[in-house]
């Protein structure tokens, strides 16, 4: 049985990961961590947990917490993971960090984006960007895993064929991406009232959002080839769902058939992204409550360009079942165990 | 492994059948029956289920299917499993009916309430009303099993204690009720387009919905008195969820202790229902996705009456859960199988 | 040309005043008054109204405005409104009190439910309740008015005309009550948040809200006796409307017609209550940006009991909209000026 | 007084028609026209106009209409007030067609994307593209005007001022659009029920959509270049609301200031068009309920591309605000009249 402690399991994605392992047969959650709710009842602050989940919230001591525990998740806001980490800490638990701070290789690049200073440059090396269907193998053996982005994991998963297909302009990818509400967190904001946020779609952090240099470095991976992205994300009035609409111009003659097999090849393995049919575009209500990602492609020959799109539930591929995925990897369970949930339709 | 047939898997009811059996480790379904769809792939109709189900939908004829599988779940309208069934039928596979055709034991109020007539009196006295909190022993036994309603099972559930302990006016009770649009069903309507149902709520079928004579001869057998009641539902521009607020003048003074004492003595042997601590409502938002009612009690002194309430998920213990509570009870299965995954939130 | 000032102008309630008296060809708001935005511009609070009120937000002083305008608006929270007003501002004002601090005569009655102490007891008695329907002459010669609240306007208006023909027991009545979340005001509260809102309906204040014993004394004014009721108020997904479910047992037969002919006469006069045809049931959204309330009334002869309907938009009839159909009285206006906006669908 | 008639008054935009004309001092409704409810009261179909509308639901006989009212309003499906339309019509009234039957000038280009045979393509020559900020003075003098389609109002406001400045390269324009649902219609669809479209966003007729070649075709006359464009719509789960998120390669280094220079003076004299605040970005909760456009433009210095970006109602400023603007203009009224209601929040 693993026994896992969850920093941060108070926000939702916390909640998440805990509704998920709780049916996950090989792990035990030993430690709900919060900074707001320490010594209440966990199921008092998500009555959902009533009866299911009986224990009391605990503080965000990482060094007491490697001692009882196999897996660590932190999530929680930007800075924290990177503040508390330490080569006691990662000699003894694995780390998922659902933040960013271990998701950019160039500090710089990380501080100038978030505005903070990076409290553990030394362990950004070692950490390894935690998604699964790229980097399978370095996971496996990893102490420290960055689990990526919600916008970013379902950019980089509906781009990725064509771009390690060398087929598209690197530089003129366009990711427009629209979220649900749970992706803004739960603190007390007026702007995230249910009154403010129903009724409107709104885009936000236009030119300028953190999770930029997330997918242009992913991109530049996959491609060999230097990405600069323009992304743009939206608030749209619904709880969960990310669905990503990106376009790029494609650098060669290429039929719709060519663009499909190339989809079909990248993902004929993976049990989590779904490429769908011809004609059939991705909606968030398909994958509501599961960890699937369903992804398509269309050529618009009279612009030149591919329309990429890709749709996921935020908070599970987004956030909470992709750690869970990186967590199988990291102790060698089927990487789908706990997480074969179908979609919740309607 | 048990071997399933649904007739009417493709309506919202139908279609959650699917979802959780999908997750039920004993149970495989052979037969997606459709009246719309037949010979279209599952998948294309609910996309959620795209490489989860491969199978394609067959038509709704009752004696061939009993020739193929254990056991046939008919979620469809009133009237069409009366007219399926039939003793070949019924000595070859177990029927569990989530229409209403089989809940009300005396044919006429079926008949006056439901406006047509009864194709199958004959097997009205054996079937057994699928309640599993109340029901069980009758439910292991059953040939032909009616799903209870949605707003019974709440409603029901919300009350029983309270009139099984002979503590309140049987003909004092009003039952306020409030749904999600999913229970509306999935026919093309003007009325359930989104922009009708947003932003609005209203009360419909006042003093005359079909599910309050269903309401009043379970109250009738718990109490062992008379129930006559006020039964409105109303139309929540929400997707899942029923939530109850009901409404009886105590016959005897009592403190909202003593009234606590019986329901936590009513449901402490009950998983699926979850007395919530005092002074805590049930909520929708809590119960999602789950086959869990949340109920409170609450005494008023200054009008010496209670108010009871239920939170429950409309399509789950509403209707595809407790279809497989009690599939799990005729088959000897654990009554929780297939039924523990936690609500989702949000 | 009547110069007004709001207190309060920056919540929902105050927003709302903005907007229906920029569309009033009388009046002319010469004060945005509010605690947290003091020295910003309105319209940076409310985008909507960019470019439409080029003002900055003020405070509340309400000694200084009462030299600057004709009317006060106060739109805030139990409390403030007792604890500003004096001899000199009423000799120089109107003030129309959309808070609760003036409605209810019996100051223990108030400070009991409201739990704070009453500021201005000593106005109490000349503060005139100000639902126009019933109070119309005493409001033109008041000079404070205590706006009625959301809930007991549509509760009181649902129930008058049996209430006041003596035909329902006054001790039976159950008000259960819906609203949209614009009722829970603009603070910044976990509880509010989109995520935690959408998709879910609750009871709350279960027994205990504030809005009982408004609604039974005007009852008992209109019935000429002693009323007790049960109120339920629960929250619904949606930004406004208030629906109203009453239920009240008869005191003697009665048909339906004679019913029906009751509420016609009760309402033939006035311009914003709108009774329905028979068959009809209230919708928030049919009076959506409106200052109508729509009502219906249904016999259930089962019971021996009515169901009397209600539906409003909290925002306009359940608060700045009655507050203009007051000021138009208090000024010798037509009662209908700058209200009678069709609501706006979907 | 303006006689007016209507035809497809039950429809979305038909009933927005509806509620706006009757804030309009200039006009009165003599025809309420209806495919699916003749005969039927039009306050029976929309329940918001009780007591306001005592009209009876008519036909679609234009030649018997051009003799009772002054203007026509084709609220209709694409082909219909193209094959009702004649001389003998043109000469009597003025006619204002809310499909898209006029508004493209090449007639292959119509067919091809709609896909039908254009009834009357004698009339197109001479019929007027109804937007009135960039064809104040054509319209005032047309007898048959073309009001714009929703996305291409919201659009090409959003670009017009770079397309004219000659600031971008017209072949690189995305545009990425945001739909609330009424856009899709009053018909009974399942793919429109609530539960389809709650909680859920995707893409729809990607590269292939029929507003395609409008927006080009205005884009091209605005920048006397040819405009080739991808063009994007999303269903979003909300009512009302349009909001465009338009990307475009500049053609020559230009400052963030120059850019609002340009948008400020190409909108300083329009009353419906509100340039916003520099890093405010359009929210279409702003506009809902008015005639206002909300645009911005974002300067991204990374990837040498502008972000232009619009919010609107879409059944007001793009279908029946625009199309009481275009009257106004037709009939030498004010060009605001009847059109000035501040947006309603929430």
């Amino acid at each position: 049985m693993i026994r896992a402690g969850i920093i941060g399991s108070t926000g939702y994605a916390g909640q998440e990961l805990v509704r998920i392992l709780l049916g996950h047969k090989d792990v035990e959650i030993k430690w709900y961590g919060s900074r707001s709710y320490i010594d209440q009842a966990y199921a008092s602050v998500f009555q959902n947990m009533f009866q299911l989940v009986p224990d009391i919230c605990k503080g965000e001591d990482l060094e007491q917490l490697c001692e009882e525990v196999d897996v660590v998740f932190t999530a929680t806001p930007q800075g924290l993971c990177s503040s508390l980490v330490s080569e006691n800490v990662l000699s003894k638990v694995k780390i998922i960090d659902l933040s960013a701070d271990f998701r950019i290789k160039d500090v710089d690049t990380y501080e100038k984006w978030y505005g903070i200073k990076h409290q553990s440059p030394q362990f950004i090396e070692e950490a390894v960007y935690g998604l699964c269907e790229v980097n399978r193998d370095k996971i496996k053996n990893a102490r420290l895993i960055a689990n990526p982005g919600c916008y970013p994991t379902c950019s980089f998963l509906s781009i990725y064929p064509l771009a390690k297909a060398g087929l598209i302009d690197m530089k003129s990818v366009i990711v427009d991406a629209k979220s649900g509400t749970s992706g803004a967190g739960r603190g007390a904001k007026v702007a995230n009232l249910y009154c403010e946020v129903n009724e409107s779609i709104k885009a936000y952090g236009v030119a300028t959002h953190r999770h930029t240099p997330e997918i242009e470095e992913q991109l530049s991976y996959a491609s060999g080839q230097e990405a600069v992205i323009n992304f743009t994300p939206h608030l749209v009035p619904m709880n969960r769902g990310i669905l990503v609409t990106a376009y790029a111009n494609l650098v060669k003659d290429v039929t719709e058939e060519e663009l499909r097999k190339i989809y079909e090849d990248a993902y004929k393995d993976e049990q989590f992204v779904r490429f769908l049919n011809a004609g059939v575009c991705p909606e968030t209500r398909w994958v509501e409550g599961s960890n699937y990602v369903d992804v398509n492609v269309k050529l618009d020959e009279r612009t030149h360009r591919v329309i990429m799109m890709g749709a996921m539930d935020n908070l599970v591929k987004g956030a909470a079942g992709q750690a869970v995925q990186n967590m199988n990897l990291l102790f060698g369970l089927p990487e789908t165990e706990g997480l074969l949930m179908p979609p919740v339709f309607p």
